[in-house]
């Protein structure tokens, strides 16, 4: 049984960028990693499915169900999904044993600013219907597993943090950077250290 | 890259028994099977689904991608659904790189004849909506992988065609009953004798 982070957070929160390098660098420490991302998810698995409540929690759903099989085969999962009523994520958390919940905290006038591709205009605009934070609610997550300011941090400092507890948890083994804290020294060397103290008595 | 195998036929022509005892023949073989039943499923992930048409398509291309997921992980997948229009069967071989077709054939007067829990009691009293073979086509797949007549056939006799089918495609390592037929000594055995053969000259 493997485990499934979920990125949480209103449109433009950063949840795709985020999603794309923790998935790479889980990918590099796990055996195996899967990305699933909402916008494209929509493309395909979840192309019947609007942005009614009851549809978005159809969503979430469908998508924890494909995660869960995944993590039962020891496939951890990155999932990018607004997921934004309060309700549905307890329901994630019930259906997912290795749920980790990542809530990625932007407050709207910055998510609003960094819209370069002009979806919110679009949104206000009436193009898109319901739409989190605007006219649908984004219910801010009560009890995240991780909190990630994305309004005033950098995707690469969002890892970081994201990184650290699924290492302190024990969900993923320490980096290249971490592990090579544990000596300085080569093997070799160790044992040339090693004979050297020995050598003079100390050992 | 991993394979599927989905097993289509009417109801009561065998699916679920069958699925059964080829997954847990695939687990002793292989490093990651999964089984994806249509009456499990239809009670969680498909219980939005009902019986039309469009609802079959979407039950069947729903199951399909969670299988091409899991294909792509490296887990075999064993699915049981009806899958009974020959269009959607042509998506499935489309959207499932490792699809094998596994036609289980059993006319429907023995499926009737076998269904000890009433199930075509039930349809034809109308209980149960659109019924693949009595009120909604059934359609004969045309060119599957392999025909199983379980109409006339144990659920092992279609085990063993179907295996037998995966291991001559290279998609499935011979079994230990196989394996044996290679040699019928011990590679010490097979030392012995070589040996002997050369002491009396014909090697």
């Amino acid at each position: 049984m493997s485990f499934t982070v979920w990125l949480t957070g209103r449109p433009r929160a950063g949840k795709t960028a985020l999603g794309r390098l923790l998935a790479a660098e889980l990918g590099a420490r796990l055996p195996q990693v899967r990305h699933l991302d909402g916008d494209e998810l929509r493309q395909g698995p979840l192309a019947d499915l609007g942005f009614l409540p009851a549809e978005r929690r159809a969503a979430n759903l469908r998508v924890a169900w494909a995660a869960r099989l995944l993590n039962e085969h020891g496939v951890a999962c990155v999932v990018g999904q607004i997921a934004p009523y309060a309700a549905i994520r307890d329901e994630l958390r019930s259906t997912l044993p290795g749920y980790v919940e990542v809530y990625l905290e932007c407050p709207l006038e910055l998510a609003m600013n960094r819209d370069a591709e002009g979806l919110y205009a679009r949104a206000l605009a009436g193009e898109l219907g319901p739409f989190s934070g605007l006219d649908d609610p984004y219910e801010e997550p009560a009890a995240p597993h991780i909190i990630c300011p994305t309004g005033r941090q950098s995707p690469a400092e969002s890892l970081a943090m994201v990184l650290a507890w699924l290492e302190a948890a024990g969900l993923v083994p320490p980096g290249p950077a971490a592990a090579s804290q544990d000596s300085p020294y080569t093997p070799e060397e160790e044992r040339l250290v090693e004979q050297r103290l020995k050598d003079l008595g100390y050992l």
